[in-house]
């Protein structure tokens, strides 16, 4: 029997060096150069990498016993220089191996650029990652979770946490995955939807962050067959723009929650953060009135291509520089049965998307709270209202006006960074052919 | 083209009454009292129950019109009043109905006691969360992941986001659902083990809070096939004694977190939170030879029985005072192929388990960082190291000493509110039978 107590120490951090002069560390090996009469190990901790002094008449340890991306413990003198990387270099004094690599990576990731193609990264992703480069994108990733999250908490919002494996698609269409539940037929749920409105019913605010599920069978640079929902849902709304107004806010504290937290990952990607003043919102006709005057040719009016989601993005940012748009009052055929049409013209749905830097990344709006409403447009939708019976009594026994939306977090990451394949804001994609790592 | 501006208004607190005298609410009506000359009207908001007075010569509304979960606005005057639950009264003014349900629900939820069984309460899930003692349970499970959350970062972890969707199980066994992924095997994570292994290698700390699938075909009062792991995993780590500190640190600040934030419902539900100063370790045997010498027969020396979770329980609660007890060095035979043995005796791992008022609610140890010993290990329990190929890639470059563990949401839930079934402790549980809601 005995009493449970930690020796494991903190990662570290340069706001903790405060005015000691002696510093212990663990990290890993990321580089040694050996400059003839004493070397640099760069130790690449959890969060930085810290410049370390090897000086043999001062270390006890001998160089040649170490190697790249073994875990060591060091002790050493901290000496101020303002060159070096946090502000100080490490001078040894000790060095312990505790483990060491039983081979070295065939791809060498202590590069300033990688340079390998996004096929050879992601087949090696599970030490890929380990560049500082590669995992200050997830650190960032971390940030945006973190600001929206804490932005819904301020404002009232409860956290819930939802089923995946679910009796039926809450989105329609075939991208749905098939599951075997114990003899019964069950899909992985291509959003919260029904959920977080039923839970708009208990608790007024909600939001889940969890992943979404959509068997998208083509491979695109913007699709994902896995990826992380943040959704949220509202009551007491008087329209849309309650619901456009609060994601405004969300990105607004997640840009500050980046700034003030996440300025080294920031800095090492070279990260443009856009300024939110105000969203501009465009009408869906609007907006291809728009694509139309500067002489496109508008094939489809029900739905916008990707290159006319980037030639609106275009032309907002020259007249408003902003680089969010709001899209509204999206034809009614196209958005859910779950989506309020507009009273004043029920062909188009009280619903918007948001685009950034030219790429879709929230849908949202009005949801009916009606019943009679809701049975009317389910049925005018070629639906069967018995097969929604536990959705429905949620509006049978008393909704109050409510509206949503869902952002997929890898594509806010992916524009956020100007990456180019929305896979390299995922940490392990999964994607028409990829399942591993 | 318009600026987005919001009119919705933050949920009621009453902590932001401070000296204001009239107040406007919305919220649902959860209950009508008419007493003749004037009327309470019970009004459900967010997180609160408000009573409201109605008063024909003072609101100008016809009583006749409300019914029961009905969402409305309101307006009026605060009249303090010690004995109401928040401390004050509103004294309405004005009412505006926002949305009227289209029936009544089946099974009223403003009483008291719900007295309804939990199939019932189950199928019914959508309103039977309305009630305001169903909606508190899960309040309380936000405050835990909360808690939770807000330990890992301060204490230097990152949270991350690994798929569920898999090439192969993490926890071996039959208990896996499987899934067509575009004509290839799939399969539902049975836990993150390799992902936050992986993600050690490249953060030192991570953390992560996501579903976790089981196909477990028994159908119990503790297990569901679909929950919330709360997993985190840490490098640089004496042994496993680290883990355990570092979760007997994060359970005193989630029970801090909600003395701090959940007061409210922790009186509603009557919790009993438990005091954690230490934890108690017993190994495996040791804890087996308790139970013995109390005069029980020993049938299973690989794993404890459910009632000799709770014998053991009771037995550390009358000794230490403690709700909770750690169990070490369980057969290595039993536990998993990344769980590290003890050098002293290979027989027994590295590994623990916590036992939360007579119910395991974590798993966790010390992880195989050596590729080596990692290699030989999965062949000595069967296994084919090439069908691990990119798991191995993190020992094979370098893996720090590492350990970390997984919760079970639900089940830590479950035993702090003394439910009896964990069913309970999930909002849309998913069980053998049960797809839906």
């Amino acid at each position: 029997m005995m009493p449970v107590q930690s020796s494991a120490s903190r990662p570290f951090s340069p706001d903790n060096l405060q005015n000691s002069s002696e510093l212990t560390l663990n990290g890993s090996i990321y580089k040694i150069r050996d400059m003839g009469s004493f070397a640099f190990i760069i130790l690449r901790t959890a969060r930085y990498l810290v410049q370390c002094v090897f000086d043999p008449q001062k270390c006890d340890a001998d160089l040649n016993t170490l190697v790249e991306n073994s875990s060591i413990k060091v002790s050493g003198s901290i000496v101020l220089d303002k060159r070096a990387e946090n502000g100080f270099e490490l001078h040894l004094n000790y060095i312990t191996v505790l483990s060491s690599p039983y081979a070295q990576m065939p791809i060498s990731i202590n590069k300033k650029g990688l340079n390998i193609s996004l096929e050879t990264n992601l087949e090696n992703r599970p030490y890929i990652l380990r560049n500082h480069k590669q995992r200050a994108v997830f650190k960032l990733q971390e940030g945006i979770v973190s600001g929206f999250r804490n932005y819904m908490l301020a404002n009232g919002f409860t956290e819930i946490h939802s089923p995946k494996i679910v009796e039926s698609g809450a989105e329609g269409g075939a991208n749905i995955f098939k599951l075997d539940y114990f003899g019964e037929k069950a899909y992985l749920a291509q959003s919260p939807q029904f959920y977080k409105q039923t839970m708009v019913g208990v608790f007024d605010r909600v939001f889940e962050i969890a992943p979404v599920y959509r068997a998208e069978k083509h491979n695109t640079s913007r699709h994902l067959n896995e990826y992380i929902g943040l959704d949220f849902e509202m009551a007491y709304i008087d329209d849309m723009y309650d619901v456009m107004a609060m994601e405004t806010g969300m990105l607004r504290a997640v840009m500050e929650e980046l700034k003030a937290n996440y300025s080294q990952e920031l800095k090492l990607l070279n990260v443009d953060l856009p300024e939110i003043d105000f969203i501009p919102a465009l009408t869906f006709m609007e907006a291809k009135g728009i694509l139309k005057e500067s002489g496109r040719k508008i094939k489809n009016y029900y739905d916008f291509e990707p290159d006319e989601e980037l030639a609106v993005s275009e032309f907002i940012k020259k007249e408003y520089n902003s680089e969010f748009v709001f899209i509204t009052h999206f034809p009614s055929s196209k958005r859910p049965f779950y989506a309020m049409d507009d009273k004043v013209d029920p062909d188009y749905a009280l619903s918007f998307d948001l685009f950034f830097r030219g790429l879709e990344v929230t849908t949202g709006g009005q949801r009916v709270h009606d019943y009679t409403e809701q049975v009317q447009k389910m049925t005018d939708k070629g639906l069967d209202p018995a097969e929604f019976e536990s959705y429905l009594m949620i509006h049978k026994y008393g909704m109050p006006p409510h509206g949503g939306l869902g952002i997929g977090l890898e594509r806010l990451l992916m524009r956020l960074l100007n990456q180019q394949n929305v896979r390299e804001a995922s940490l392990f994609p999964r994607d028409l052919s990829r399942l591993s790592p």
